[in-house]
C-alpha cells in the first residue's frame, strides 16, 4: 500500500511506499573515496585557490599561508560574481538579469580525511560560526535577497572536491523552492496565526514517531512528507526565522546535533553521499514570525526520474518513521 | 560572464554559463549496455508481466502472447494502484490520501535493442497513438485528475529495465510542478489575453535563435531558461491544451519529430541517459486558452546538488542557444 502525503509548508504531494519500505541494506552505493595529492584546499596549496576572504584559528603564518583551522576563499568557477550587475533586461517575453552574487568555499577543516562526524565539536562550532559570520557580513550589501548555505559530500552528491567543504551563494533573487515555503508557511499563519513548522514541532512533542536524535534547543527528525529516502531535518526547538540570529550559547549545542545526524547517515547507509542545504528567511521578509528556519539534509541514494522531473511529485521509497526508527537506532554519539 | 533568466512560465529563474559554455564533448558518461538475457518486455516472456491492458498489432498468437507490435500492462511494482482509496485524512497538521492511481508500462516495440531513433515512423507513431489512447480511456475515471507519460532511458535516468519502454502514472491530485506551470501560464494570459507559450512559439519564429528542427505541426527548440545543459522542448505550433487531442492527421508529423531530436540528441551527446515527460492540462482544467502541451526531453548529464535542491534555482552550464546550434547541425534524419 502506498500513501499520498503532503507537505504542509510547500503543499507538495509525495508518495510513500509504507507496505514494503526500502532499507539501508536495500541501497547500493560506493563509499566516498579519499585520496589528496594536490588538492586545492590542504594546508601549503593555499595559492591554488583565489585569496581568501577570511580565515579562523590561525595559530601561525600570513594570510593564504598555513596555520588556519578553517578558511573561507572565493569559488575559483564561481556560478555568480560581486563584479556583475543587477540590471534588468526584457527580451520578448523573457527576463534576464546581470550575474551578480557571490560563490563563497568554506574550507571546513585543514584535515583532507576529516568530515563532520570525525570533528572535535570545537571544531564544528567554528563551521557553524564561519556560516552564520559570513551571512551577516554579505547581508550589509542590500542588493542580495537570499543567502544560501549547503554542502556537496560525495560525487554522487554533486561535489568536485573530496577535501571537506561547504559553499555559500548570495543571491539577488528569492529562489522558486524558498518562495514557495515562504508563501505556504504565510499561508498558514495568516489562517491559524501560528508557525507551521512551531505546529509540527509540537505534534511530534506529542508524537515522538519522527524524532531521531534530540539536543536541549534543537531537533533532528524524518520529515513527514519527506521526498526522498532518509532525509532529515534540524530545527531549532523554539521559534526563530533566520539562521544567523543564532546565538553563541546555541552554537556547541547544533554542532552536536549536526555532528550526531551526520554521523549517523554514514554508520546506518554506509558513508553514502549527501546533500545539505540552510533554509533561512529571505533576507528582506518583513514576517519573520510565519518562518522556522532549517537544516535538511539529503542522502542520496535514488535516482531522480522522469516522474519526479515531469510533476515536482516525488517517490519516496523509505517511509519517514522507518528512517527514523533506523537513524535513531544507531549507535554513533558526538 | 553569467546570466539569470527567467521562465515566463513557471517564474523560476537559472543562471546560464554564456562565457565558458560547456560543450558536448566536454561531459562524460558511460554509453547505455544492451542485453536481452529473461528481458520481461521480449517477446515469449509475457508472462513475467502482470496480464496486458492491450496490445497492438497483433498479427499472430493471442492475449498474453508473442506476435504484438507494441504492449501496455500494469506496472509489476506500481506508485500506485487502481484499487486503492481515494480518502482524505487529516493527521494533527498533516494531510494524507490512499494510494489510488494507476501506473502502467508502454513496451514500445518487441526488439530489445530498438530505442526511438531507431524505429520505423510507422513504429513510432503506434507508440504516440497508443499514448494518446491511454488518456482518453483513463480520463473516463472522473477520481484521476492528472496523467503523466514519462521515459526513463538508461541507468542514469532511473530505468531499471532496457527493453524500450515508457511509462504512464494517472494521479488523483495536480502534482505541483504541473500546477505550477498552468497558474503562471494562466496569470500571463489574464494579463495580456495571449497563450505564453504561443508567445514564445511567435517570437522564436522571428528570431530562429533556439530552433532545433521543424515539422510542418511541430517544433523542436531549447528553452531560453532550461534548467538542464541540451534540455529541449518540442511543441504543437498551434494552440493546443491537452495532449489527448493529438489528431491522427498528426501522428506521422510527432512521430518524425520525436525520433530526429532523439536521434540528434543520441548523436550529439554519445547516447546519454535520459527523460521525457508529456506536459498537458489537468484533466479538470477549465482554462484550456491558457496552457499548451509539450514534451519535455532531459538528457542526464550533471547530478543535481544542494544548490539546486536547496533553491529549486538551477545552473545550467550550456547556454540554450549553443545546445540548440549543436542539435540542429547534428546529420541525423529520420
Amino acid at each position: 500500500m502506498a500513501q499520498l502525503r503532503k507537505d504542509p509548508v510547500t503543499s507538495r504531494w509525495v508518495i510513500v511506499n509504507v507496505e514494503n519500505p526500502k532499507n539501508p541494506r536495500d541501497f547500493n552505493f560506493k563509499p566516498v573515496a579519499k585520496s589528496s595529492k594536490t588538492c586545492p584546499f590542504c594546508p601549503g596549496n593555499e595559492a591554488m585557490t583565489p585569496p581568501e576572504i577570511v580565515a579562523y584559528g590561525r595559530k601561525s603564518g600570513g594570510k593564504n599561508m598555513p596555520g588556519w583551522q578553517l578558511r573561507i576563499v572565493p569559488n575559483k568557477f564561481p556560478a555568480l560574481r560581486i563584479e556583475e550587475s543587477t540590471d534588468k533586461f526584457a527580451f520578448g517575453v523573457y527576463d534576464k538579469i546581470g550575474g551578480f552574487g557571490a560563490h563563497e568555499v568554506i574550507v571546513e577543516n585543514p584535515d583532507h580525511a576529516k568530515e563532520i562526524p570525525d570533528l572535535e565539536i570545537e571544531q564544528v562550532e567554528l563551521i557553524l560560526r564561519s556560516y552564520r559570520d559570513r551571512c551577516a557580513d554579505l547581508r550589509k550589501d542590500t542588493r542580495f535577497r537570499y543567502i544560501l548555505i549547503f554542502k556537496n559530500y560525495g560525487a554522487a552528491a554533486g561535489a568536485s572536491l573530496e577535501h571537506p567543504h561547504s559553499q555559500l551563494i548570495a543571491l539577488p533573487i528569492v529562489p522558486s523552492r524558498v518562495l514557495g515555503e515562504v508563501k505556504g508557511a504565510a499561508k498558514h499563519f495568516e489562517y491559524t496565526d501560528r508557525c507551521i513548522f512551531c505546529d509540527m514541532l509540537n505534534q511530534e512533542r506529542a508524537q515522538k514517531a519522527l524524532t531521531i536524535h534530540e539536543e536541549t534547543h534543537f531537533i533532528g527528525l524524518s520529515p513527514f512528507a519527506g521526498r526522498f529516502p532518509f532525509e532529515t531535518w534540524v530545527l531549532p526547538k523554539a521559534h526563530e526565522a533566520s539562521f544567523d540570529s543564532l546565538t553563541d550559547d546555541r552554537l556547541t549545542d547544533l554542532a552536536r546535533m549536526l555532528k550526531t545526524i551526520l554521523g549517523k547517515i554514514r554508520l546506518v547507509l554506509n558513508d553514502p553521499a549527501y546533500n545539505f542545504m540552510i533554509h533561512t528567511v529571505p533576507l528582506d521578509n518583513k514576517q519573520p514570525e510565519c518562518f522556522h528556519w532549517h537544516i535538511e539534509i539529503i542522502p542520496q541514494l535514488t535516482q531522480i526520474a522522469g516522474f519526479e522531473l515531469g510533476t515536482g511529485f516525488y517517490l519516496n521509497p523509505t517511509p519517514p518513521e522507518v528512517a527514523s526508527k533506523a537513524l535513531k537506532n544507531a549507535q554513533f554519539l558526538a
